[in-house]
């Protein structure tokens, strides 16, 4: 038993606490394999706030890291302890505290998994647009650290639209409850969110106040197929332009629908380079409508084939092999990395070469999708082998992927964060002023540096 | 000629400085007539990003306090140069400096008026929501640095929601430019979200990157009579709760509406306590179909009255007769004081029953209109006479209405600011740990405390 398991054990009831290396391995990462491993010195499950107040405070006390974890389902190892430390699972924290149908605002714990949540509100004919493809298992804290979006960020913007409040153990203990169940508020500095999107590292957040919006009753889904990335870039410009914003707007190339046309019958034919699935939703005319315009600005723009897809059974096997193209990737190759790049929606074609050109020049498969709708690109990277190698090429890959996306005037994570993966990248998008005064505001609200050390931007933990 | 009157001469030309006291005389207050005046030790009007930054290390090497100033209508004294110092008037610094059609984002310098840019953009199809009742003078940087809303709250959302970067001028004279012109971004902490609503505090904000949407093609104004504040807030959260969200959705009591029918033909039917103004925007179909739903609300809860009004000319009468309703009241009232509590959307009728009391045991008379749908009311404090009396009896009322939203989970402004005027009011809605986190915040990004000192929270300046 390590001696910060024995003492964690004073404060935590036993079954709390994990410190064996055995137990504590799988704390060691998140879903960011190419991130090195660490293991952390103990692992607890807290109960309620008071006992991550009263962790923290013994680890204040102890200047002992401290890792705030949800489902771990991470693409930029956040949730990484680099420096070991404690790792904190949130999951035991996952109560729906109140759904407040008449001011449309939910008050939850921040261990509670997304889908479970978004399943109960819509029972209630409610709606909770956040939609990270790790739904099934990623946590609303984590959705909150990491200001998480998924496809529908187009039309209904990503986590931090919807939190109007939240509950932080600081890193001294003290908790502290910024925001509130209103939907607008200007009183004093905007703390709600300077902790959402801080990836862990100025305290843990326990609660989350979320807005929700009446669930649209009704879904279409419209499938075009394109000639080139360049007209399908103009198709969601002008789309957008026009007033019908799709609720969701993917852009895959040629490549995706190959690999995921097993799952559709009938398949998408294969006659253009890009293609763009959407889904408009709304009342009924409303979304009549809206697929009308759609449609109209397809045919006016010349797309070669467009499908719109009303039986609500059929329109899911779309999302469904939309979802399978990652996991087919992975079974496909030895390894694939996700990126996260956003640039200016127009921007999409020049990305798409540029990605094109330095798959080419590097010398690795790069499959690339996304969310065209708000320039949210997820280029991935394929590898077929794991070696030295390869991974430099990788690395090579994502360097000249994130100047691109810099030099389109882009920004180096649209909904995934920087974690330990993207921490040498930071000052590139920002500059060194801009970090200064990030690391300034930590250093204020985190003096001893216990927070989710090495995170963010490369200091002494870095790449580990 | 003051000593910093000359010194400012040396940065800028003569023009751009003045420091008579019958000149800066007008720059001592803004809108806050019941805040006290205090002359700044000069005025300057820059022309640009680098004579603000080098204003502000002249000043940083001085010790001398800075107060930004856009139009000077805040409703909270954010501008009062309550410790003299040098204000920075940043009406020249007001360029389009891009429109950007594709990917609906704006560039525009922060002393551009708002009604300026609304036209302009309106001009090419577009449509910028936030829209505070003062904007044919109020400008785009005082809108950030007091997150300003507007009636189009409710379905639209304040300020914040559309700024996605802006250029700060920090409290050394270094330049920063948080933020970018993408929708999402996860990369570090949100400096561009501290910044929006730190009423200067914290820098000059002299550029902002804003987000466009498409402008809705077709209007309907709906004026309904309810028999009762309950009634009238029932009527609102059955009609946000079927998603048929009003772009504007305001609450008036009778006394308001009787005092603008007179520009009203016919006038509104005064045989309700309670009345909602309502404008639906959208596409035609939209319009039609929303306005049919918030109809039949209406009718199953019981309204007295509802009329549906279509021709674009006599919606306008409405919205300019409620525009009048404050102009109005200082006609007839001495002084009148607008307050911008806000709290959760069903507890207004509570908050009305509340200012009535308020009203009769206080002994003061308090109107009550405000944006219904947001929660965000603003009862006005009605004073006949000016007598050190009758202020403290505004006083008394405003410290019992404030009390009063923080016991209904609101917040004690929606969309003015903290300023002087409620600075003593901010730890009983956040509490003195919160307030901390704030003051260490100002402290490390301005240690000087320059940046437009005694605001927001009780300091040395407090209320002067």
């Amino acid at each position: 038993m390590s001696s910060i398991g024995k003492d964690l054990r004073k404060i935590l009831s036993s079954e709390q606490v994990l410190d064996l290396p055995e137990d504590v391995s799988a704390y060691a990462n998140d879903a960011t394999f190419y991130v090195a491993k660490k293991n952390p010195d103990a692992v607890v499950f807290p109960a309620s706030t008071e006992e991550i107040s009263s962790i923290i405070k013994y680890a204040a006390s102890n200047k002992i890291p401290v890792v705030p974890r949800g489902a771990g389902s991470g693409l930029a190892g956040g949730c990484t302890p680099v420096h070991g430390g404690i790792v904190i699972d949130m999951k035991r924290i996952n109560k729906i505290i109140e759904i407040d149908q008449k001011n449309l605002v939910a008050v939850v714990e921040s261990g509670l998994v997304l889908e479970k949540f978004v399943k109960t509100v819509e029972g209630m004919k409610l709606f909770y647009p956040p939609d990270p493809q790790s739904a099934e298992v990623c946590t609303i804290g984590g959705n909150i650290a990491t200001r998480a979006g998924g496809p529908r960020g187009v039309k209904y913007g990503t986590t931090e639209r919807y939190v109007t409040g939240i509950e932080v153990v600081m890193p001294n203990g003290d908790v502290i409850n910024p925001g509130g169940r209103f939907v607008k508020q200007s009183s004093g500095y905007d703390l709600t969110h300077l902790f959402t999107g801080s990836e862990g590292t100025l305290g843990v957040i326990t609660k989350g106040i979320l807005r929700l919006l009446p669930l649209p009753p009704a879904k279409k889904t419209i499938v075009v197929t394109c000639v080139s990335a360049d007209q399908a870039a103009e198709i969601v410009s002008e789309i957008i332009a026009r007033g019908a914003v799709p609720a969701v707007l993917e852009f895959l190339i040629k490549l995706a629908v190959m690999a995921i046309n097993g799952y559709l019958t009938p398949p998408i034919p294969l006659t253009g380079e890009a293609y763009l699935l959407m889904e408009v939703d709304g009342n009924e005319a409303q979304v009549e409508l809206e697929s009308e315009e759609i449609k109209a600005v397809c045919n006016e723009l010349g797309a070669v084939d467009i499908r719109i897809v009303t039986d609500k059974a059929e329109c899911e096997t779309y999302w469904y092999a939309r979802s399978r193209l990652y996991p087919l990737m992975t079974t496909i190759f030895k390894r694939v990395i996700t990126e996260d790049i956003t640039v200016p929606r127009n921007k999409i074609p020049e990305l798409v070469k540029a990605m094109q050109a330095i798959s080419t020049s590097v010398g690795i498969g790069i499959g690339i999708a996304g969310h065209a709708g708000d320039g949210n690109m997820h280029p991935t990277i394929l590898q077929s082998e794991v070696s030295e190698e390869v991974a430099r090429k990788a690395d090579k890959a994502i360097e000249e992927m994130i100047k691109v996306c810099l030099e389109l005037q882009g920004t180096i994570s649209g909904e995934h964060g920087i974690g330990i993966h993207k921490s040498s990248f930071l000052e590139l998008e920002h500059g060194p002023k801009q970090v200064e005064i990030m690391k300034s505001i930590k250093r204020t609200l985190d003096p001893l540096g216990i927070m989710n050390p090495g995170k963010i931007w490369k200091e002494n933990g870095g790449k580990a």
